[in-house]
Formats: C-alpha cells, sequence, structure tokens
C-alpha cells in the first residue's frame, strides 16, 4: 500500500484519536464494566411514545419537506420557535441571530473556522470541554488555558493570560465557557462573575463562546432557574456567541443544536455550514419543532431535573460513604457530571487500568486541559446508568481510589 | 454594534454566499415560478408507507441507541451493510474501509481538511460540482480546472495542468470527479477513460477522489449497470477515495452518506469527523439501515430509474420541439441534470432576470466553473418538478432563449 502520509494536511499529520475514545478502547471487549465515560443523556426518559406519534403524523408524504433538503440557516418555523425558547431563556433575538446546526459540536467546529486562523488564540477554562478543544484544534487555533475558581472562570488569571498573549504579539479571538454546569466540573458562574466578564470582554475587546447544553438541567434543591441566566441575555454589545442543543433535553440522536450569535457572525456560519454540510437533517428538525410545539420539551423538563438529580443523589451519597476525605469533588448543581480531585501525587490515568479491573470505567481528567494539568482528576458522568449501577460502579471506584491511595493521604482542594 | 471584521478568520473574510443562494433570492417572492435549479429528488418516489411504519418500529424504545449518540464512524450494522452495498457495485471494501458521514458535503469538507494545506492543489473538472468548489474553498484549496470531453475529464489537459503545477511548485493533492452523471453536466466518464484515469493517477502519484451521488440512478434505454463502474472497483493502490449517498435513492432529509477509502485515511476522516460534528444521526441511520435489511433501497431502485428517464424525455422532447439546434446539450444517460449551451456570444447570467420574468429558474452554468468560464452555459434539474410542470417550465425557458437569440445564430458545441 502506499504511504499516504505525503497527501496528508498539516492538521491530517497532527490528528490524534482523542482520549475519551483510547479509552473506549481500553474498556471494549470487558464484560459488565458500569461506564460513568461518556457524557450521554438516559435513554429512559427520552419522550419515546410522543416522538413515536410524532413520526407517524410526518411521514405521510404529505409533506415532502420532512425528507428533503432544507435551507442551510435551519427549518423555518424551528427557528422561529427559537425566538420563543431564547426568550424563555432571557435572550432577546431575531429570526437573523439565530442558525440550526448539527449538534453543538457543529457549531463548535463552524465558529472555529469563521474566527481562527492558525495559531490565533482562543482562551479556554483549565479544565473545559473536549468537544470544544478538538473543534478548536481542528481549526489550527492555540489553546490557552485560564484558571478556574469555585464559581468558574478566574477573572484576575483570565486579564493577566488575555495581556501577556497579546503582549506576545498574538491574535486573541474569544474566550470559551461553559456558564451552567460545565463539562467536565460541574460549575457554574455565578451571576456576579457574569457581570464583570461580560465587562472584561467590552474592555479587552474580547469575543465570548458561550456554550449552554445543560442550562435546563438546574437541580432544584441548590439552583434556580435565576442562576443560569445566559451571558447572552446581557450582551448589550454583540460580544457572545451563544451555543445550546436539543441533545440533553429531548434526545442527541436528532443531531440538532443551534447558535444564538450578531447577525453578520450568523452570516458568515451560514457560509461555512453550506460548505461543512449543506443542512441539518429534515426529519431531525421537524420531529424536534413538533417536540416543542405540542408542549412534549417543556412537560419533560421538570422529570428531567428530578430524575439527573436523584442520580446525582446516589453518586455523592456513595462518594462520600466509600470514601470520607480521601478525595473531593465539587457539588454538581446541575448536569451530567462530577469532578473528582484525588490527592496530589495519584494520577488518574495511571489508575484506569485498575479501574477497569474493577470493572468501572471514567474519563481522566487531563483529557480536558490544555496545558497538560489535572493529572489527579478524573470525570464521572452520572447521566447513563441506571442508578442501581451507579451505586455499584461508585461502589468500585471507591475501592479503586481506596486502594490507590496511601494511607493519611486527603484530597486536595476541589477545584484545583 | 461592533465590527466583527477584524475578529473573522482569512477563509471566513473571504466568504461569500453561493451563486446558487443568490439565485434563489433573485426569485424569492415571485409566484408561479417553475424552478430547475436546485439539484433535488422528487418527494413523490419517497418510499413515505415504508418508512412510516419503520419509524414506528424503531420509537418503541426497545433500543436507546436509535436516538443516542453514536460511533463517529458510523451505526456499525449499516457499515455492515455497505459492505454489500459495495460488493454490488464491484467494489471489495472491508469495515475499515468504511465510514458513515453527515451527507456527501461532509464528505467533501472532511476530504478537503485532512489531503489540503492552504494554497495546495485540488484538480476540478470544468465545469465541475459547486459543492465540491465550496468545500475545498473552505479548507483554503487552491482549485484548477482540467477540461471536458464529451466522455468526461480530457486526460491529455489533465496530464498538462498537472504537469504545469508542480513545475510552478505547487502540491497537487488529488483529482475530483463524478465518473457518473457528473453534476452539472450529466456527462459519463467512458470505461476505458476510466482505466486510463487509474494509469495516470498511478504514474502521476495523484489521489482521485469519485464522487457517485447518481450512479444506481442510469437510464436503461442508454446505459447499463457495467457502464456506471467505479474508478474504486479498479483501484489496485489505494489511490481512489469514493464517496456516495443514500440522498438520491432513498431520500436526502436523512443526512447519511458514505466514504470508502484505504484504512489509513479513513482513520484521519474519523478524527476530523469527530471534530466536526461527532457523529451522524442516529434515528436517520436506523432508518436508512432498515430500509435496506427489508429491501425498500433495492425495490425502489428500478422506479426511481423509470421515474427520472420519463422526466429527461419530457424535458428533452420539449427543448428539441422548441427550440432546435438554438441550443445544444449532451443526452443525459442517468442522474438529475441536463445542461445547456447557448450559442457564444450569449451570457446565462444576463439572460437570468428574463427568464424569472418567464416564471422559470436555472442555475448559471458558470457557478460551476472554477476559472470564470461558462457565462453561456446553464443547468436545468429535470429531478424535482412533475412532468407537467417540466414541460410548462421548458417551454418557458425556450421561449426565453429565443427571445435571446439573435436570428440565424446556431448552438456551439455542447461540452464546450
Amino acid at each position: 500500500m502506499i504511504d499516504y502520509s505525503p497527501f496528508l494536511s498539516t492538521a491530517a499529520r497532527t490528528m490524534a484519536p482523542s482520549a475519551i475514545r483510547a479509552m473506549g478502547a481500553l474498556a471494549a471487549g470487558r464484560r459488565d464494566v458500569i461506564s460513568f465515560a461518556p457524557g450521554y443523556p438516559a435513554p429512559s426518559v427520552f419522550p419515546w411514545e410522543a416522538l413515536r406519534e410524532i413520526a407517524s403524523e410526518l411521514l405521510t408524504g404529505a409533506d415532502g419537506a420532512v425528507l428533503q433538503y432544507g435551507a442551510t440557516r435551519g427549518l423555518r418555523r424551528l427557528l422561529e420557535a427559537l425566538v420563543t425558547v431564547m426568550a424563555e431563556r432571557s435572550v432577546q433575538a431575531s429570526i437573523d441571530e439565530l442558525m440550526i446546526v448539527s449538534g453543538s459540536q457543529q457549531a463548535l467546529d463552524l465558529t472555529g473556522r469563521i474566527l481562527c486562523d492558525p495559531g490565533d488564540v482562543i482562551l479556554v477554562e483549565l479544565p473545559t470541554y473536549v468537544g470544544a478543544i478538538t473543534a478548536f484544534r481542528g481549526s489550527r487555533a492555540h489553546l490557552v488555558g485560564v484558571r478556574q475558581e469555585p464559581d468558574g472562570v478566574d477573572l484576575d488569571d483570565l486579564v493577566e493570560v488575555l495581556t501577556r498573549e497579546r503582549s506576545a504579539g498574538r491574535t486573541v479571538r474569544a474566550l470559551y465557557v461553559v456558564p451552567n454546569f460545565q463539562n467536565p466540573t460541574g460549575l457554574l458562574i455565578s451571576l456576579e462573575k457574569r457581570r464583570r466578564l461580560l465587562e472584561l470582554a467590552a474592555q479587552h475587546d474580547l469575543l465570548i463562546i458561550e456554550d449552554d447544553p445543560y442550562g435546563e438541567l438546574y437541580f432544584e434543591d441548590v439552583t434556580t432557574r435565576a442562576e443560569t441566566r445566559p451571558l447572552k441575555a446581557d450582551d448589550a454589545e454583540g460580544r457572545v456567541v451563544y451555543l445550546s442543543t436539543f441533545s440533553k433535553t429531548l434526545a442527541p440522536g436528532f443531531r440538532t443544536a443551534w447558535i444564538t450569535a450578531p447577525a453578520p457572525i450568523i452570516e458568515k456560519l451560514e457560509i461555512a455550514k453550506q460548505s461543512a454540510d449543506l443542512c441539518t437533517g429534515g426529519l431531525d428538525q421537524h420531529m424536534v419543532y413538533e417536540s416543542w410545539r405540542r408542549g412534549v420539551l417543556s412537560s419533560i423538563a421538570p422529570s428531567l431535573r428530578a430524575h439527573y438529580r436523584r442520580k446525582r443523589d446516589v453518586m455523592e451519597r456513595t462518594l462520600r460513604a466509600e470514601l470520607g476525605d480521601r478525595a473531593s469533588w465539587p457539588a454538581p448543581r446541575g448536569g451530567f457530571f462530577l469532578w473528582i480531585s484525588l490527592p496530589e501525587g495519584l494520577d488518574a490515568t495511571r489508575m484506569l487500568p485498575r479501574a477497569i479491573e474493577q470493572r468501572v470505567l471514567y474519563v481522566i481528567g487531563s483529557a480536558f486541559f490544555v496545558d497538560g494539568g489535572g493529572s489527579n482528576t478524573l470525570r464521572l458522568s452520572f447521566s447513563h446508568p441506571p442508578e442501581s449501577e451507579i451505586e455499584e460502579g461508585t461502589r468500585r471506584l471507591c475501592e479503586t481510589i481506596r486502594t490507590e491511595i496511601a494511607p493519611g493521604r486527603t484530597a486536595t482542594d476541589a477545584v484545583r
């Protein structure tokens, strides 16, 4: 066979499979592994019966558009619905500030493409969502990390990093944040910090990419809807590119997400999407639209919040009972994730084969750090497995961690 | 509002809406326009009843994977089905030489990304598919045109162009071709030329990107299945990246297409896809798989061939009756398109507003040329409108053309 490397682009030559993928390969073929690795929603809470009815009504052939190519910007009536969805999130967006994409990953990819030339800087949190790292690096952006505090991105560090990068002559385009129940840490950026973040963006002429897949999934015992108010809601200057999705509130199989951004940005994103995949799936968009129109989305939201909250309870309760103070984590106030810091010196990557022997899987925290840090951290998703498996899997993990810890050691600071 | 241009990448700053889109805008709001512009399949031939039944069985909730995130490379059982589909096209492909993508446009985009650094050359035909132009330019590739003959790409010109580009120090990665019923010309590359094309690729160390959306849609009065044999079938060296799709044989709303390529290329494409959109839609892939498994795809194929052939008949018959020798076109032997050359000196772009006044729409041929040529050409899609509209719309177009032509003028060579 011929050697393909001379045919590959610079980007392709440096492409490597993700750590999460490598993890999957490690566990492949093992039986009875309980996986806290993928951030999948629980299929048991998908509204199957309603969706089945909707599909049956859509596929009569009365409306050919259901299975036809569609507009790149998205199905018009779904865009109109999104104006309402955004208004419910306190964001006033017009139709020309909206675009539907084939999942949030595409939103990240397209945003990277229209903002970044090779070497341009995007600032991300330490840690940050691994899919954003992949997408922005795909545009050959240079990612620079900003530290986190318990209420999200550290603004002093943000200014310091920004100033340092610009002094070094680099073009800093944007800061990427997941303010609500961040993947991977579960952290919520405080309202006060959101306000200051917008001020800093104006002051330092920075765009903000606000990724909000989990905002609807706040846990009502510890968080109010008001605390999830998007940065975009107070974006007077038009500095925020806001991304959200139906993957966590309806089902990810539909690959339907959206972007709310200033109209000139949407125009560029639309051209980029036309080149990337022409349009988002017709059946998917019609299914999502009908789910919204019939009130399926709004009627299941409270039960989703309750469902994931119960799962968090099981995981946290088990962790506390089994580990005591031998590890620490910020209490998840919503979303899918629990972020564990092991005592300094422990290495989640080295521990992984032993966890797999115990038949439990997690994602190594270092996959979420662009600066090589996080070796003593790991991400657990409590969203997908049923409660009984969460309890059993967490026990197995705690057993692994206990074995790993030298006697007398205690946990480091939760957020590092 | 702030000025966003300083935030945009080089690619984004030069992005412009496509000519086809501009055309749509021109016609928007006009009533009774018969459109031969978009290359859409006819929704009347989608197997609605079968699809409705399949959806109803898939959405019971028994298999959560239907609406879950899936593997980046695609649904395993659909990949296995594709091994069979490819074998029926005389291509022996193993699972690790296959990947499912979210429509052929994504295949073009990902291929451009893994093969091209900015300025690298991809060779395309004059004319070529506009979506390929968009996708490859999105990777900032430099597109260089190769002339066509009545049996497809001109091989002498190919060697000349290739030699010239390489002498100028440019990196030429690949040649992009649509051998079966090319979009936009409808041309079929002869079997003899396919053989020589593979030889030339080996001799000049070139990859071939073979795009085959229309191969199944040959018109049995003038073309045999054997004449659509993919280049990939005889690709002993592994130089062909083959793309195909279910958009024209099932429905485009499913956004499900595939790539067959050497395993090392698929590995890179998979990583690129993970960054682009994580995975193709779950419901879509399951629907397509079930359509294949239940024989829906194979059972509708003959009626699709007959359907589009009848539409071609109506369009050609009307054109001949109304225009005589005042324009020329290669007889479509399959696919969706008819490619008209007007007498030299006539300009399809200048004629367009008058066509719209006559309430008929086409795509200007120059949109398919990377060298600025083709001003006297235009593309008609006979695939989407019903036969009665094809007849009426073609009459309107012929009226427009007759008015445009100075008395006594005759057509130029069909393929230019």
